[in-house]
């Protein structure tokens, strides 16, 4: 059971950095591990995910490496007004985390999970990068942004004057301009709270996916509400099925 | 030699925080300990004081606790776009810091001591509560806040859009608006590089300081740059330069 | 959630120490929190209760605090050869966090919680302090120290030359010398797996506390072995306990 | 410039462990970084170099990784009673962080390092393993282990009864043992504060593998004591004498 506490400088965002990565301990020579890259909440940071959930002993249970970076209040995007958090995910921190550490590039081993606003930049990111990963599993994600607005005094900061940058930001605009044949190639696992607020924008993503993009979800809504219970409940069956893809 | 990092959830900025407390380890039974609150630069976080500098070592020698919080890139302030860092300075972190640790609250023993843009964090809130501290020190601080938008290029998160809030949060306007005979009461140190950029800028603001409103500081231009080579080297004067005032 | 990660140079010992603490947020002025002494087992340190089981999450749920301190392989007692983690224990730690952080000192509000040698620890310190708290609740113990002997190469470190000092350092033994009525006033708690190794030595040492010393020992055998799916299932059970009897 | 906390089950040990690693950010895909090995003294542990010395600064100056282990009070060794240390530093520690990091393992660009009881363990490293390194510094060596007995109520721990295994570990005995060739190769830096109560100590060890075993070593005798203020001036001087001998 091994787990990193990375303080780093980001060249992007011309700041420090805080991520936490849970490891096995027995990595062999030259051995590269199969690797989840674990996005945090609104209000949450890096190190919440390791607080709350058993998180190296998953990464112990199934061998792989299970990267939590840090991304604040950012939605995983260029911030209109602030920090770079998406130019530093893309361009920065992927890359960095592979030549600090012994992860593994190939798509096929590389996975994306989120919760809440990290379910979002989970998906997000599968919609732009979709060569990248494999598959991707969100928890009671922001299916729509508008969502978040009620509860974030700080919008703007992210989505601009007027939010005017929302709509370009949407799930359903990343989708229409995604790759279409490699964004087939993913898989996605989705599941929400039955009691969660953001139920209804997350059945009508799962429709939009499915019906108008032919994608397959696989889509659970079970009982619970948008709280850690659900999302510590719901990790290890995330994890599962991941695991279960890779045959 | 006692070394904290608090994880800590903010309630004012519904966000995570990380903060370094360095603190000698022989605390009597009902001790409070001065307090050095240590701010950092842009850039930096609340980890890089303790990682650039043996802040532990002083510390103990001086028998003191000395914070370093977590501020980004926000001058310690409310951002146009983004976290209520103002508040959170100054209505939960220093409560919060003193319910939580042996900290003195005595103004006589709460001093402000911060590099660069933590330099100007400490003028400003030197002059928002002077009655809260007895001594402000600062090194290479940013002095005019008109020398940071060249290399930020996020200075309207912070500022407004075209930088409409900079004039009212700049130290000659703070100063300005300061509780005098409070501000009087404190004593000041600033120091900056012969060779930093921001020397005319502190030049310029120790003049305006002293003729204009009277005030006391104890001025140094010293050979050097605007570096942690700098700050390495004279972090420990400036402490001792604290020390010396307690009579 | 607050958590803090303390390092500190232990005087007892003259060597470096590593403690976590889980905390609540919202501390308010001059109040001391109720106190878990959490004490973990043979080949973990103080980190580990964390990065296995939500403790955060009990300690907001709870208002309390959750102090997890390092001891090694010494079993919390002065080792034959090695550390005197006793004297750390018993004269350096509680006074030095109750010096530190805002901790109730109050019997009432303070109680030993432990798995397996940390299950022993408990017990130890509470049969040889029995006033400085009000409750004791134990997880798959080592009832018996020799119990451990086939699997602790380092045997002798602990309990000297042919162990001859494991004796006097048998739960049995402690609780014969121990101070009978203020014995009788502390609460137990004592789980234990019905698959677990250790189970006869529970059985037998719960045998001869109720018995021998009319001790009265909420005792229950829940099926599980001596692992750590039975300690994360089990910790918010025994922490409810300790709420419940507060009363 | 990156720091690494990392928490890690050693299976040698069957216990945790706490490592400190400073490196550079801008690492490239495949490279791998010379590692300079940076032993701790007695009362230490892996924490207590970057807490006093700004290791990080130099990981990026030099562009290399530092790695800061912990080794308790074990003189590196496998303890007479107590923890296979020696094992762990050996056939574990090694191994395990080049699989975990990008640290190059070729003889060329691996140094050992330490002050204290580190400087032995460096040097007990490079007679035992003499192939595996190319240079060797020492800050004020336990050069003699009799040295250290008045001062470690826990000697026996390390060198068993009567401290049986002391000769056998002294440094003396370790190089008339060492694989000849393989350390006339290896490169020595040693330096003591003329005011060090370890310097005739060192001074005989410098004489006994100069003139005895013929191995060529830089010796510095500078003012001072046995003291973090003698081990922070020196370090700088230490790894820029590793650097200087790369060509």
């Amino acid at each position: 059971m091994a787990l990193i506490t990375l303080n780093r400088t980001s060249a992007v965002m011309m700041s420090q950095t805080l991520i936490k990565v849970a490891l096995p301990d027995d990595i062999g020579p030259g051995e590269k591990l199969p690797t989840v890259w674990l996005l945090h909440g609104l209000g949450d940071d890096g190190t919440v995910w390791q607080r709350k959930v058993p998180v190296e002993q998953y990464a112990v249970d199934h061998h792989w490496a299970i990267v939590m970076p840090g991304f604040d209040r950012s939605f995983y995007m260029n911030m209109a007004y602030g920090s770079p958090y998406g130019d530093y995910l893309e361009k920065e921190l992927l890359p960095a985390m592979r030549n600090l550490l012994p992860l593994a590039a190939a798509p096929a081993v590389n996975w994306l999970v989120g919760n809440s606003m990290g379910g979002y930049g989970a998906l997000r990111l599968a919609f732009l990068h979709p060569r990248w990963f494999s598959a991707v599993a969100v928890m009671s994600a922001v299916a729509d942004l508008n969502s978040v607005l009620p509860i974030m005094p700080d919008h703007e900061a992210v989505f601009g004057p007027d939010d005017q940058e929302l709509p370009t930001a949407q799930l359903a605009a990343l989708v229409a301009n995604a790759e279409r044949p490699a964004v087939h190639r993913l898989r996605f696992y989705q599941t929400v709270g039955a009691d969660d607020g953001f139920r209804p924008a997350n059945d009508a993503l799962m429709k939009l996916l499915t019906t108008k993009y032919g994608l397959h979800i696989d889509y659970h809504v079970d009982p619970g509400t948008h709280s850690w219970r659900y999302w510590r409940e719901h990790l290890p069956t995330v994890l599962d099925w991941l695991a279960a893809g890779r045959g």
